[in-house]
């Protein structure tokens, strides 16, 4: 039976796991999920996932959600497929390290500066520049950190892209389109790591897909 | 050469890790960081954790920083000593959904109501009506759905005790303090489980030690 994915292409959190599928090459079935029309808060989709958020994921008998345990799943269950997205020992306990800051550190000040700027963008609004200034300072502490740990190491969790960079994807794709795309674009190794990332084949093969819908 | 813990007792993130080594029964140095002073944004923090937050933990020459990184490294490296934390394939998969939801779900709310009762308290100012009622329902939301999955099974995860629970105790234990404590003890499989987790002699190891301080 093949992987089941219930989400929103314009979910960051649904395209993620795509991310994670692309890169490994396994097929699955997406089962789009009517956001607008409020199905994710309706009974069949909340036993899936009891919190009514996409995606929510199927492999066999297996249910999860959490997308970022969705792609920690994928990533150890297909471990020799497609590209290695996580490794052992020591080296895991780093990348470990990174996927917690992307999600504790760039993740919610990332989060609030796509609902401001992408979300007024898509109804023609000027964003909130108050907004838009604190938030872009936070943003700016933490990728002057990315720019120090990128002139370290290749990827931010070590020399190989792993699950710690696949989990930037979504929200840097939304923020490249934003006036946000000038903190990244100031730092070069941040700025090289962004074009690498959204050079990968399987996130331009996310793109496609989110295209279609 | 043994571990080595920098941060503080009264730092949720800090006792997090804290528990994690008393339930694995790992010997380690505690090196308390001043954070009255701001040592935590000295240069010689910022070395082990850029972001200038506790705790950073050292393993030999493995330099760690995440609190929940830290456990999960030493769930993993040290698998076969005290209580196993972690455990393989589907069961962990989903064992990593509800540490998922801990640090997405639980987390955010626990942190804000953290914010307003304990430390209002500690200045003997009441807490905010406004704010208590807001995160109280958002908790309310999380606890009806923890009541629902500890019906089916003993611990959050599974039906043994692992990081998914671990992570929560120094947020519940300060919560148990506060007038958030009553949406916890009004649901009976919630309430168990916070109180057999309150009893774990490692956590109460940790209180221990946090009383020396």
């Amino acid at each position: 039976m093949v992987m089941k994915i219930y989400g929103s292409v314009n979910s960051t959190e649904t395209t993620r796991v795509f991310a994670a599928l692309y890169e490994k090459g396994l097929p699955f079935e997406f089962v789009p999920v009517d956001m607008r029309a409020g199905e994710h808060k309706e009974d069949h989709f909340l036993a899936l996932n009891p919190f009514g958020q996409v995606p929510a994921f199927e492999d066999g008998d297996l249910k999860l959600f959490e997308s970022r345990a969705i792609t920690r799943y994928i990533a150890h269950k297909y471990a020799e497929k497609g590209t290695p997205l996580v490794y052992e020992g020591k080296m895991m306990a780093t990348v470990n390290v990174w996927t917690e800051v992307e999600a504790r550190q760039f993740d919610p000040v990332a989060s609030k500066l796509q609902r401001e700027l992408v979300h007024r963008q898509m109804f023609g609004v000027a964003p909130d520049a108050a907004v838009f200034e604190e938030n872009g300072t936070e943003l700016t502490k933490v990728l002057d950190i990315y720019e120090a740990r990128l002139s370290q190491s290749k990827y931010l969790g070590c020399d190989f892209f792993t699950v710690a960079d696949l989990h930037h994807l979504p929200a840097l794709t939304n923020l490249m389109g934003t006036p946000a795309r000038t903190l990244f674009d100031a730092r070069p190794k941040v700025s090289a790591w962004v074009a690498n990332l959204m050079a990968r084949p399987a996130w331009v093969k996310v793109l496609a897909l989110r295209n279609q819908y």
